[in-house]
């Protein structure tokens, strides 16, 4: 949620040069997105998003993020497609740092998703992993129990400061996960972010899949867990049921979930759960001081694990 | 630096269908602009900014300033006019706040403005100084001397923690200007915020004129004297006269500057900076904790108002 780089209007023009995509007529920063500087491009041809990408972010994955917008948007997937230089490279600098424009998408995002959207997204992101079948490059989530385990590690001695009990709760999980996580379901490139924000509709009607930024390759399942858990409950915490049948269905109507898919779902939604609750307390246990961005509450995810470890089966999502 | 309120979909959807702009398709938060909430809102017919009023805008000083685009605008000066509803208000309200939608400038305010720039700008507030003269409504300046001694009392305690001997220094100023400040310069409306993110271009034409709600009535030559601190700085702290100069006779070739006004402007000058140097030390001194607006640094000011105390007279700024 914030302008971390701002770009000289002579380097602005020389940068946009660099591309076919006539005369920058605007440019204003976007207070969206935590990772990256993100600028409106406007010029005398479109609109475009102007992305900047500042540390959190490993130059060395940017081929796999743009290669993969290119390989899903000329899919069908409704994503932005970047823009390539005349030069015909789509990853080039700006400001001394890595950068590189895409199409603006339109759409807004939902600020309280309701069942229709749900199912818009479980179909969005079933095409989306069919699309990604056969994108040649890959990435593994550093975000997955091995990622985890460095951030129970960094989080345990502070942990109790956020809620008492909570390394513990967290030391428990961790094993458990640890010891029980499916490692033979099939995979492929997942979004790993696809919360309601990086999401865009008219009305009722998905346009757009954006901030592809996490995306890696794991289980297909695995992604949708993370999006039961960023679509399926409500603000006060309670889970929506009707929500979650929408979001799976769908994604079935596209693509075929095996029986042993379905049947780690609980498992993979508490490691989906435990992932967001380990990166929001480490965010929150370390606020740098004049950060432009509020840290999210780790507690809703505690919330949503324990939903997940309470349940007795995939049947809790509505499934049949 | 901010979105401070976000807006549910279906209340966006009631407010856009207030107006005659079509239906929104896209709506993004604008990492710009302190004091209020921005978001630059799309929909099928064309751009638009939208602006929620926060609690450092006076509701009731809203329709001087939205009155005052209109006044603006009709009269060729490229400032955003609003755009009215369906019943012909443009104050409306969203998310239970105040809101108004303008129409989008084209144009990128300059990171490092040329002299040229200088140029376009005086020659641009003259020519507003002139269309508002006959603009019906008056607004007094909050920050003007009285003002000033509001905020010389606020600081005065702790000035000294940002730097040894300032609230001594601002102290004598405030005595010094309070008893010669003059009173009898000609008045209109005045921008009194001209800074160079307020101010669009295309290349080296100027192409807008925003964010006027600091706009009131006063002396005409005090909005040149504010441009002459926000415009002929370079970064390191030194004046640059010829931008000056470009300013300044810009100005001239548009609006008569009377002898008396000239002779005022080292004063006019001074009050500028104090004034400046009072707002920032405020915020500097009273920062949120949480906020996501980093506070700019009052020293800037003190040297500039320091520049202004030593210089002969209005010469100094290039004038002939």
């Amino acid at each position: 949620m914030a302008v971390y780089t701002e770009i000289d209007d002579e380097e602005l023009a020389g940068f946009v040069a660099q591309y076919d995509i006539g005369t920058a007529t605007g440019l204003k920063g976007i207070a969206e997105g935590v990772e990256n500087t993100n600028y409106l491009l406007q010029t005398d041809r479109g609109s475009y998003i102007l992305t900047i990408y500042e540390k959190r972010v490993d130059p060395d994955d940017l081929p796999f993020f743009l290669g993969l917008l290119d390989h899903l948007s000329n899919k069908g997937v409704p994503c932005p497609p970047t823009i390539h230089g005349r030069d015909g490279k789509a990853l080039r600098h700006v400001a001394g740092k890595p950068a590189a424009v895409q199409t603006f998408l339109r759409g807004i995002w939902p600020k309280r998703p309701q069942a229709a959207h749900c199912g818009e997204v479980g179909a969005a992101l079933a095409r989306m992993h069919l699309a990604g079948l056969d994108y040649p490059a890959s990435r593994p989530n550093d975000l997955s129990v091995d990622g985890w385990a460095e951030l129970v590690a960094a989080t345990a001695v502070r942990a109790d400061e956020v809620a008492k009990g909570l390394a513990g709760e967290i030391a428990t999980e961790y094993e458990y996960l640890s010891a029980n996580w499916p490692r033979d379901l099939p995979t492929g490139v997942i979004h790993a972010d696809l919360f309601p924000d990086n999401v865009f509709f008219m009305g009722d009607k998905l346009t757009g899949l954006i901030d592809f930024y996490f995306a890696c390759t794991d289980a297909l399942a695995y992604d949708l867990a993370i999006c039961l858990n960023a679509w399926c409950f409500e603000r006060g915490g309670e889970f929506n049921i009707t929500k979650a049948r929408r979001l799976i269905s769908a994604y079935r109507e596209v693509r075929e979930v095996s029986a042993a898919e379905l049947a780690a779902l609980p498992l993979l939604a508490r490691g989906s759960a435990l992932r967001f609750l380990l990166t929001r307390l480490y965010d929150w246990l370390n606020q740098v001081d004049g950060a432009m961005v509020k840290p999210k509450d780790p507690m809703e995810y505690r919330q949503k694990l324990r939903f997940h470890q309470r349940i007795e089966g995939p049947g809790a999502y509505g499934l049949d």
